[in-house]
């Protein structure tokens, strides 16, 4: 069972994230961010590998693509807010792409 | 090079995707449709499916996945409008899901 982030590790799970362009979304615990790919198979093909995973984790992003652009929020519904399976898919989104 | 959908034959080709579910899309010559699976494995076969189909015709959905559920706006950018391509992809999403 996923646990929602705590206060003292947040920070410290969020840092390099945001780093990497991950953004806080206004209004709700929930991370987002861009990602641009050459034209729509690259783009399609980042999902299918993020949807691999997603539920290999039985933990799934809200996303969605236009052409070559795909836009990702992560959070996790159970707990309400981010919990170490956002950390983990955003980490292994950044690495497909 | 696709054709925006002329007056005379645009109900005809509509009237069947509107009885499907297809809506217009408030302030824009587009059509909308929400598919609803039975888990993310399901609709993200689907969103594979079309998007195989899509890039064959070069022709792309604008569209949002969450988990079990899916969100499709079709339109032609290049006509600024629903062309014949739109209706085939419609079509075919539906035969699909």
């Amino acid at each position: 069972m996923a646990q929602k982030l705590d206060d003292s590790t947040r920070d410290e799970h969020l840092a390099p994230l945001m780093r990497a362009g991950w953004e806080m979304v206004e209004g709700r615990d929930a991370i987002k961010k861009t990602f641009v790919f050459g034209d729509f198979t690259e783009a399609f093909a980042f999902m299918t590998g993020t949807a691999l995973w997603a539920e290999k984790w039985d933990h799934h992003p809200e996303w969605s693509n236009v052409y070559k652009t795909v836009e990702v929020t992560l959070t996790t519904h159970d707990v309400g807010g981010l919990s170490e399976l956002d950390i983990k898919l955003a980490s292994k989104m950044d690495n497909l792409a």
